[in-house]
């Protein structure tokens, strides 16, 4: 049968990423409590396609994802991309997983246990010899406005807000020690199952902990700063304004001084 | 060329609705302050399909949406309703409009002008002779939790809230009072624009009205039914808890008792 | 500390449903190859509220989950309902529970496998001493259009299309045999992996098997109607046109006939 | 009343962007046939934050939304830019505004009318003197597989796909000029509206025009880099492919060669 793929063409235009997008799949992933955490991840996988090929095989994406998707850590990440490369004969290759991630979370007073959803991505890019991961995280927290809180007699306006993470991974970190920073960097954290006297907690402790978007976003680039681990990174923090209809927003990004 | 949908089908199933779902398309609408609003609608239409047609004519469906987008209210929905039933010689035939619409909003105590965005929904079948409208609106609101305010020293937490109902349209009545009935069932409104003398009135206002989802549901029920235009209806709060990473939420639906 | 959702209330207005919306959560779900399978389900749980009580306890909606999440099954998910009712003390509960569901699946000529995900939906209601449960699956199909085949000289329009059916459960069946009998009555099937000479086979296969949406629906409803073990069920199709920038939709529902 | 965001922040942190995000409002848009057209539109609005201050005036945001929303062209898009920058006392300013957009669109064949939507996008910032903006725009389109119709007896699969363009504004252009270069650059366009005849032409176009997703993107980059207007810009294809669950995606990036 033809390859159709493997015809030449001759528009001499390179094409920076092909491949699939958005294929979901069940998988095994790192977990720091019990070793592995089985998930459904939404993946991208591309690669970098010279001007000369008309296009690439995109069954062979799927083959590595089969191949790898019981085990997904750090080590196999990059053998993913290594295979992906080889396999498509490529120059670069490109891969995005992302998926829910659960992890066991005490109630503050009952000390209950309940599992809370956390947003986790890695991206990773291989590129002749140089390969880059990154790793993010949304963490759904609680904000209690500083401005609502001074001006009014009783009570402030506070609302879910979503605070995203992504770190250039260089050394090991886990995704629980990110959640861990994030959640103690806003009002209060968010929980599954809260019993009343956990709930008249954090309620007490979102008051006196009054953040904007602002604070949140500079609280946890404050600690990221101060860990040598994090060289690089972006931190987001989105409120879902409790008396607008829509968000408030913080975003900033931290690199390496180049000297 | 031939006419494939018309051919004859031996299967012997009735299909209760066939038609073209999703389409957007723009269009105005009845507007109380300003006679007409432009926005774009995401439209469903269907017709009931005999057993023995093999299939339906979609284009027909999109004509008469060009006809009829320039202006739409309550009589040229149950015009286009009929027109779908006549053009597509079926027996039935149902029409689904949802739309986001636009009301001038004053902020509570500045007094300054915003636009604030309501989903709304016509819903209506024509079957035979019969004739249904029902007429649903989507309200962002503000709740502040009871239980959370009565056990903290200080504050309690609150959160946007979505609000539904949807009626059955037997007497005229304006989208804008479905609105103004749920919004003041609330803990509070939500607003575009706020000065801060605005956001002290909101946060000690909502302080002073906790309401829990089934608070809220309880309240707009309570109104529509002393309303004798409001016969049927739906009525649905879902508050995404600034403590939770979930929703509370509660529903009822209030009918006609019968005799 | 006191307890306000048990509190009276005076507007004398029952509430159908209360409770939690949209929590996620780690589930096991039963499988009919391995068993058991991981997966992250999104659950609604709600009970009926009678007019004399101000709120439900949503804390307790969680702790039921927490109790059964390890294991879901036909058998616990009525436990499940039941413990909710005894819990909340209320005369009715209900539960939602969806999830993505994987099946492997072998290419129809090289016979490569891989994993296809469906979205799956288990439905229950538990009211005094009646219990449902309606079982619902979302199936992605490919359809090839009877109309544009007949028209054209050459090719024919298809597109990947999504069938979901919910059926009252009543007799045992596998999602799996759902899954069969949706998969055998479009133009193709859809994979995750398909090699050179299977993407020849589906192209043929669809080509020789135009169906309309509503063929779809009815192949699907005649072979449930068939089957003793479904006595209530809906089927609907929706194509995600090629030609068009919305759907075409068909869709019938199936009851006993009452004698 | 107190300004707890003018107070003095000690973290020493800047912040890239802070505002508001996700808000809904009407707007009137520039409209080649019609000189306006009313749309709804998504608006994020962002200040750079200096580390000296604790936080952003969100209102002002909405006050300046307010003024220019009956009017947005690429004159009044700049202004808006300015009055934000000046209003929040800031060193840059993001402004970003998608809208769903319609096209009147005449049928190949019939030349039967209908309204297209079609996606768009403004993203402009001002950083000091410097101001940039970029128009993007997503258009449905239908490919047919070169490799599908190559190895099959009759038939190929084909699918709808969006083609996203987002390029660097230096010289005037419609957005109807990027819709009508990536509606040539597909196996055919999509439509609203479609008679018998238009279908026929449509599936025979499309059978003649194969297209993979590197072919649609490779089409619209060599058109767009012989127009010396487009200097930098991305495109992108994806495919919702009719016999996966997944897409096809390719991806470039242009600009200006350094010297």
């Amino acid at each position: 049968m033809k390859d159709v793929q493997s015809e030449p063409d001759h528009r001499n235009i390179d094409l920076a990423k092909v491949g699939i997008k958005g294929i979901r799949y069940p998988m095994n992933v790192l977990d720091k409590a019990n070793k592995a955490q089985a998930t459904v991840a939404t993946v991208n996988m591309y690669v970098h396609l010279p001007h000369k090929f008309k296009g690439t095989h995109m069954s062979r994406f799927v083959e590595v994802l089969n191949d790898y998707c019981a085990d997904l850590n750090l080590k196999t990440f990059f053998e993913m991309l290594d295979r992906i490369k080889k396999k498509l004969d490529a120059p670069a290759a490109n891969l995005e997983i992302s998926f829910p991630y659960f992890i066991k979370k005490k109630a503050p007073v009952s000390g209950v246990s309940s599992m809370m959803e956390y947003t986790c991505k890695y991206m990773g890019e291989i590129n002749g010899d140089e390969r880059k991961l990154y790793i993010g995280v949304k963490v759904p927290v609680c904000t209690l406005c500083p401005c609502s809180k001074e001006i009014s007699t009783q009570g402030a306006h506070n609302q879910r807000g979503l605070v995203s993470v992504t770190a250039l991974f260089e050394e090991f970190f886990w995704i629980e020690e990110l959640v861990g920073i994030i959640e103690s960097s806003a009002s209060s954290g968010v929980f599954a199952l809260l019993k009343r006297e956990d709930e008249k907690f954090i309620t007490e402790q979102a008051y006196n902990r009054p953040m904007f978007a602002e604070d949140v976003v500079r609280e946890v680039t404050d600690k990221l700063k101060k860990d040598p681990r994090f060289t690089r990174f972006t931190v987001e923090a989105e409120n879902f304004e409790s008396i607008h209809n829509h968000s408030a927003y913080a975003y900033t990004e931290v690199a390496p001084r180049q000297s």
